[in-house]
């Protein structure tokens, strides 16, 4: 009798990525304006290829501005309400520096085109980044649509008292173009349909 | 030139999980207190065997108490701050039926041996499942020195705003119990080593 159950999960990530993480591992990414770019480029190209939503994540080492992990998300070709940008990039980069803790493992900072919804609040407490930049608002993001959840009124407050360094706004005219871009163009506002 | 940077992840329920897997997958658990004993049974077998932390969930089909997929906490094993037992479950829910929203494929409930933190909330609500059972308190996870993260004080009034059913304490002692004897038996409490 065949196990009917799956005991194994996979991901990954659009075919697209593979040059434009080659054509990207090399650079140095100086400051959170520079980094911010990638992120908000990963965004771009996920919904102008079509393979997700209109979010873009990465992990940097703040030590030499290297890119360690990029994330898209990959929510509806996944098939995994999980596979938020944030939680991929995070996911990449602990297992690329073979560790869940990366604070353990240096000083890493996630870079993220829309600030963290409620789960990935969670997810970038608990991976051992010292640093979250972001955006867009999630305001923004609720604005066409999406839910960022319950999350804490004060959460960059709450993750600064956890050690936690927190910068909001940067480049946030540019992260949002790309979420009105993504709903002006009829994209796939996918949400649990809790209830109905 | 190879890509040094990770494009695929990878996780593996433990061994041990296929045959338990396998003489779970026919039965039908009617109510919360039969899904709550296979919950915190995943917990228990997870810190017996030394595969990863005290904590087990499950998805059912509460159409006909059917188990839909089950996962247990592999931070350490899988390297991944993410793979709580919860993610696991839904992550692997999600996949056996095909979609990233179980709210569109039916009536499906989580089943939790500790309440979630903060990032499970999240993926909770994103999953679409239309019911979270619990068993240990989040206190009580953190009476041995887990982090729930900064979680909303009212968040089972908050999940219940959004449509989901929350039950709390279903076999509580059981739960708090697997707890305890982790910690009696000096079992690693991974916390980010933030700001350290």
């Amino acid at each position: 009798m065949p196990l009917n159950m799956p005991t194994e999960l996979q991901l990954s990530l659009p075919p697209w990525m593979r040059p434009w993480l080659r054509a990207h591992s090399r650079r140095r990414f100086a400051d959170v304006a520079a980094r911010m770019e990638v992120a908000v480029e990963l965004a771009t190209h996920n919904v102008a290829r079509r393979t997700g939503g209109p979010f873009g994540a990465a992990v940097f080492d703040r030590r030499d501005g290297r890119l360690i992990a990029a994330g898209v998300n990959l929510v509806v070709a996944a098939r995994g309400a999980h596979w938020h940008a944030e939680v991929v990039a995070l996911a990449l980069a602990q297992r690329r520096l073979r560790t869940h803790d990366l604070a353990a493992a240096g000083d890493y900072e996630l870079v993220t085109s829309v600030e963290p919804c409620l789960m990935c609040l969670g997810a970038t407490l608990a991976s051992g980044v010292r640093s979250l930049v972001c955006g867009a608002r999630g305001a923004d993001a609720e604005a066409i649509g999406f839910d960022e959840g319950p999350k804490p009124t004060h959460w960059s407050a709450e993750l600064r008292r956890r050690g936690l360094a927190v910068q909001r706004d940067v480049k946030r005219p540019a992260a949002r173009r790309v979420l009105r871009d993504y709903a002006a163009a009829g994209g796939p506002i996918y949400l649990a349909q809790r209830g109905a």
